[in-house]
């Protein structure tokens, strides 16, 4: 894999591969050499003879790429074997229950940070099983910014402390993470892998796949075995954690072909560099933006405070939204899909996951310095 | 898509294109036709430039093939839009314990028939949840036969009456399905879309994708309204039925992947003429196995009562293990893989889903009866 071509990935003119710059906030772009790779072999899977998705879940092929998935998530992420890794159905929507289910007993309360409609729903989920305590929010400030570290107090008894590091909606981002003072945990969905953090800070990690790690339908949970041990007994089957990682995820049929390309995914960012190599061009990426916004800021009115910008989902207004309009369908017919702000804020939403091509952010970049222009 | 390629698709000399038949229980083989499409449309979905893996769940592009896949659902199975359609992650496994969270409420009982591993599965997640009768068993049997339907009683009081249709690891299966006497749930992941039945009598079928519908990270839930109706109100958004039901399974990210696989699967049978057609292949495949059996019943025992025969999973013994692991090897070296039976049971299995080409099971019968010959 040639890290150029990673980089350069974007529309083309060869007429047997169109490709557009995909801005979608998940499901969203993936490296184009992992697609090729999967599409290459997708008739017979490395000589077995039949697709990936037609292989056993207990072949030696599937075998070989679930602990692949498994020793390269620990190897990304600097964990030692005290962390389980598994890949579960069901989206991170399902976690949001799962959670507290296992890990708020009676009598306890869990902490929560408030930080827009994911963590709400994190929230009102928790709300079914336990006692909850919001520690911080910016709800009140239209979730326009992550609350800091030092200005809030986690009670030394709660069960644990949940965060959202990044947010899709309101395209704001956790840029320092919290140091536990009671377990951490974490849904990472939508940064996951694209910098590095203290990894083993945290007692549980989740994750759907579908915006940096690969497609939908898988989700994949880490969980520190110190924190394993308090999970609750007695839960159906499938809902205890234990199940799963006893069994490497494989107690039932895992999702297959997901778990499949995240492994592909998480090989590609290894051999280009792991996460030091993508946070760099991330860096890059979220700055090429956030620079044209504050160049002409009375035109690109970012919508979140400075100190919590996100670098995988970037939103902003224009003085109208009749120009958020044009600039949509003007950016779409120029191959750059995918940009329109969630309904709920509307506006224009860039995502720039670890799969978008710095030359995409370039490209868009310019196409929006011209659209200003003209306007 | 000519049938007669899907019929007599298999191992092939084309240097280019290595294919073995593949009779795994699940995940499994399935149609080539399928499987060329979705390589052939990989990179770019349908002029969108983008992957269908890389598509957002909100476009129109996923839009089109989740409205499609609900609509050939009804058609296929011959169900009026009483019937509500969603794709789900967690696997069968999860529904063992989602039906009766929703549809055992305290008070009541919940019938079940326990015919296998599977069922057993459910009857354990059941109890977790409220009172549960097993009306009729074939455990003291190892679970060699099917309960015959005028042979047990269900109280016409109990919540619902639960069935697992075909047996994978037993290879057994309910050759006519009970009359409602009560709300009838069923799980059918591993003989659905095989044949007929009169799916109308059910208030909720279950069904993993993985065996003939599609690839493993979506299970399909066919809920009729008025059994939604008497659904427990107050659970996790998640564990709502209603929840999947209201936005059809847009809540949140679905197994994009796996439905558009389905789809794909569903067209191919309705083209090819829908579940008579696939029923009548079917049909002839089971019939020359058991054929070969009962022609030579001392070498290949067959290990069910013939009138509870699977024609998805063919189980047999032959006379020694050393026999068995033999056979196993040299049919695999011949291109057959899949063939060992479950490890609990052991033995041989044969499955044959509808994606299993009648050439497939043809040669397979004639290698066997060479085996046979030669032992």
């Amino acid at each position: 894999m040639a890290s150029e071509s990673t980089l350069t990935d974007g529309p083309t003119t060869d007429t047997n591969r169109h490709r557009v710059f995909n801005f979608s906030p998940g499901p969203a772009t993936l490296p184009l050499e992992v697609l090729e790779i999967a599409k290459n072999e997708f008739l017979d899977y490395r000589g077995s003879g039949m697709s990936i998705i037609e292989s056993s879940h207990r072949s030696k092929e599937y075998d070989a790429i679930n602990e692949e998935a498994i020793a390269l998530t620990r190897e990304l992420l600097g964990l030692d074997d005290r962390f389980h890794v598994i890949f579960v159905g069901g989206g991170a929507s399902t976690q949001f229950a799962h959670v507290p289910m296992s890990f708020l007993p009676e009598g306890k309360i869990a902490a929560y940070v408030d930080t827009g409609s994911w963590s709400a729903k994190a929230i009102k989920e928790a709300k079914h099983f336990g006692s909850v305590e919001v520690v911080a929010s910016s709800k009140e400030s239209d979730y326009t910014f992550i609350p800091q570290p030092g200005d809030f107090t986690v009670p030394s008894d709660a069960a644990y402390l949940h965060l959202t590091t990044n947010n899709t909606i309101f395209g704001t981002q956790w840029q320092s993470l919290p140091k536990p003072t009671v377990p951490l945990v974490a849904d990472m969905s939508s940064d996951f892998m694209s910098r590095r953090h203290p990894f083993s800070d945290f007692s549980l990690i989740y994750a759907g796949a579908q915006k940096n790690i690969g497609p939908a339908g898988a989700t994949m949970v880490i969980i520190r075995d110190d924190f394993l041990a308090t999970a609750k007994e007695g839960l159906p089957t499938m809902f205890d954690y234990r199940t799963h990682t006893n069994k490497k995820s494989l107690y039932n049929t895992p999702p297959v072909f997901a778990v499949y390309i995240i492994k592909l995914v998480m090989e590609w960012l290894k051999e280009h560099g792991g996460l030091s190599w993508i946070e760099a061009i991330n860096q890059r990426k979220q700055q090429l933006v956030y620079d044209l916004i504050d160049s002409d800021s009375d035109f690109f009115r970012g919508t979140v405070r400075p100190d919590s910008r996100s670098w995988m989902n970037i939103t902003l207004r224009l003085p109208s939204e009749e120009l958020e309009s044009r600039l949509i369908t003007e950016a779409k017919a120029a191959g750059f899909a995918g940009l329109k702000g969630h309904r709920s804020v509307g506006g224009i939403r860039i995502s720039a996951y670890n799969a978008m091509p710095t030359a995409g952010i370039e490209q868009l970049v310019r196409f929006m310095a011209d659209f200003r222009k003209s306007a």
